[in-house]
């Protein structure tokens, strides 16, 4: 039935095709809503949840049904295979196929890729869910269910609005690599993405990530990403470990000699102590100081959804920046020594301690790597301990940073004025996200994150929505989004 | 067959019975020995794990061996009851009896009281065992099984002692109280000391604990232990875990506040930086200094048994002190952090660091609380950390401590004489054994540690054994052990 509604509709607007007024696309829109909404519950009644091992048939049933929606538009579709993930039980079960899609190869236009995912989080009603997460429902104007904002929905928005551009024109090139394995670390993407640079790749000019969203009400664009370095520090003062009560006293322990190496890291305030480690950051300049006054965000709100007993800072325009354009150093924990409940009187013979710094421009990996390394080795010189240390970068990722004048954010502005009538709030994340870093290492191409999710979403959480505002609206930014890439 | 020719040889000697010359009494003991290893055999092979719960079955068919072995020698038994175990999944199992017995009751006689243990730690032959754990072994004159020396050796040694003084006239009264669940903390058996103290203790001189070892090959009466007191320090810097890109430099982080609060508790050399913890420690005398010179102790060994890297200090004497006539602080572990294998990028909300401190007299645990208090909360008023921090002393132990010179310790001491023709090592060690302060605290009775095992039986390691030699020598030294005793 509703199909048939979708058909009607779409056969009578063809018949129209022509150029392509921003009203009339928008009117369009307007008028497919209902129909969109229909579209995103058959979408999120596919419980595509890539945690679940059981569930690998729905993520490819899941990938199914994107490539018929682009095949329905016009695309072709390759189902690019990534092999087998190797799990740490030994199986090797096949990973779902990547969409590698293409509408429209006018070589006079515009490329641009759409990189999303339409593997979803775990969800279950009793998880504390007010409905069914695979069962979309509305109520007080949001959309509820798993995946309509992280990452479904935004795909989706894209999607309905290529088709709405279609009804006149597409005015670039649309190309989409979807996934449905990001929710656990992308197993094997990056490699597809190094394989595929000199083909699929080839003729993109800008690459978009839906799979963000906005830090208020109002629409953002995000330009940056934090990178991290993960360090363990490991201590050894036996082979075995040791009781308390006969050795206490006389063996210098490797848990106090960790615990002090862990102390001299940071200050209450947040500080890093380790020396140097702020001579790269880039200056703030005075253009960048005016993006943090002009962003709206709620961290009061932010400090009651998540019980926090206060911020090192004061101003929303420094707690932006020390979570966004600042390196930080968090303590994660320590690995061997007794971390159940009760009160075990061990002496832990090994210890690992864990902490990762988040790294902005330009702070360099090796660089900071070795100020850490020299920073602790000294420290524990002063210690005088006989134990045995070592310290080990195990891993780290780039930040990530764009010039939001470049033609793919002066596209991405204009159009958020277009539909919200109001500037484009410019915003870094503090967090990293691996594919950005990885997109901008192999391709070389201009990334920017434009998503349509608000900012209370919860995306991860119980009860993930998105807004049937944000779902519409932000269909209509896609739409207008595209229309201005063209004229860049 | 062995049953009959142990009948035999009791008949033959029983004949003689008279007077107690100790040559006598050791060559009766030299001449049985091939019987008490058949006796220990018997008693190994019982299954008598007290950690596994389907082996209850067999710790009462230990508990009625024991009963038997002493109604054999003429004692009485009572099976005291201990109602039921309460377990963590809510099942509540019958728990075993516990012995109390009485050889012998002459009111002009002094009265001991053995305590001792007939459960054992868990063992299977995959663990690393060289032989089967429940078939007792004999290899180059050492005696492998689970118990050997753990406890069943031991109370098997006294109860053989008892039977060849018995052989003539056994000089004073003996009473036993055996459990079969002190591997698991003997739970209902200090509520079952506190009702029996008016009756069964009423008449009890000294209590004499077999569960014991010596520090080197040189037999010792422990006369001292340490006590414990269990701190938590538990930091809260949010309701919900947060990730460390979004929050990583705007929090406060409980995890660093922790860090730092357990860095200001003890230095490197192992000493304790609370105000005032050592202002109520027994300063040592010239007498007591004495006892730790002669003390034979090969640390070097120890070290390598478990790969330590170096002790704190250098000397067999500095280490024997501080490993028992000194305070220790071990930090333990955190709870709440990451502490699993991997690189999670956590900021955990809250966070719990555990620390103990072992105590010596005269420290007090109620003035030690209010040290370790003081000086935590002076140290977080510095940090000027918005968090929420609670400090709590979740369980003590008092230590023990004797007087060598009482008359049970020179019985001890001229049995050992007699017997090993050497001074007794009179050592104190680092541990609690938290049935020792709670016998004197009930009972009020003088307590001595008077055990057989050698330093390296592996109580509850693989491969555990008794030598023949300590077995027997042992069972020799219980016997003058009661011989002395009656002449005090």
């Amino acid at each position: 039935m509703i199909s048939l509604v979708f058909l009607l509709s779409f056969t009578t607007i063809t018949s129209e095709a022509s150029l392509a007024p921003s009203d009339q696309i928008f009117q369009y829109i307007d008028a497919h809503q209902h129909e969109y909404v229909q579209r995103l519950r058959e979408w999120v009644a596919i419980e595509s949840d890539s945690s679940n091992l059981l569930k690998r048939q729905d993520l490819i049933e899941m990938i199914h049904l994107a490539e018929e929606r682009i095949k329905y538009l016009g695309g072709t579709v390759e189902l690019a295979e990534l092999g087998v993930q190797e799990l740490h039980n030994g199986s090797t079960p096949r990973l779902p196929p990547v969409i590698l899609a293409e509408l429209k190869k006018d070589p006079k236009k515009h490329t641009v890729c759409f990189y999303g995912h339409l593997d979803v989080q775990p969800a279950r009603l009793e998880d504390g869910w007010a409905s069914e997460p695979y069962n979309l429902t509305e109520k007080d104007g949001s959309l509820y269910g798993r995946g309509t904002s992280d990452d479904k929905g935004q795909i989706l928005a894209v999607l309905n609005a290529v088709e709405a551009l279609q009804q006149y024109e597409l005015p670039v090139n649309v190309k989409f690599l979807l996934e449905a394995m990001e929710e656990v670390g992308s197993p094997g993407l990056l490699k597809l993405v190094e394989e595929r640079n000199s083909t699929f790749f080839s003729d993109v000019d800008y690459i978009v990530i839906t799979d963000s969203s906005w830090i208020s009400n109002k629409p953002s664009i995000t330009y940056g990403t934090r990178g991290n370095s993960y360090f363990l520090i490991e201590v050894e003062c036996a082979k075995k470990d040791l009781h308390s009560g006969t050795f206490g006293g006389i063996v210098p322990e490797a848990t106090s000699d960790l615990i002090y190496l862990l102390s001299t890291l940071v200050d209450s305030s947040g500080h890093i102590l380790i020396p140097g480690i702020y001579d790269a950051v880039a200056p703030l300049t005075e253009k960048e100081k005016k993006l943090y006054e002009k962003i709206e965000w709620d961290f009061k709100k932010l400090k009651d959804t998540f019980g926090i007993r206060n911020f090192t800072y004061n101003t929303k325009e420094e707690l932006l920046m020390r979570k966004s354009r600042y390196p930080s150093l968090s303590i994660h924990g320590i690995e061997g020594a007794f971390s159940a409940p009760g009160t075990k009187t061990v002496i832990p013979a090994r210890v690992i301690g864990k902490f990762s710094i988040r790294l902005v421009p330009h702070m360099d990996r090796s660089v900071v790597t070795k100020q850490v390394m020299d920073h602790l080795n000294k420290k524990f010189a002063e210690r005088n301990s006989p134990n045995h240390i070592e310290i080990t970068n195990v891993q780290a990722s780039k930040p990530w940073l764009s010039d939001t004048d470049e033609p793919l954010y002066l596209a991405g502005r204009k159009a958020i004025e277009k539909v919200f009538h109001t500037e484009a709030d410019l915003t870094r994340i503090g967090g990293t996200i691996p594919i950005v870093s990885h997109f901008q290492d192999v391709t070389g191409k201009s990334i920017m994150l434009l998503g349509i999710g608000g900012p209370d979403d919860a995306p991860h959480g119980q009860n993930e929505k998105i807004n049937r505002y944000n779902f519409i609206e932000g269909t209509k930014l896609y739409a207008a989004f595209l229309q201005e890439l063209a004229s860049t």
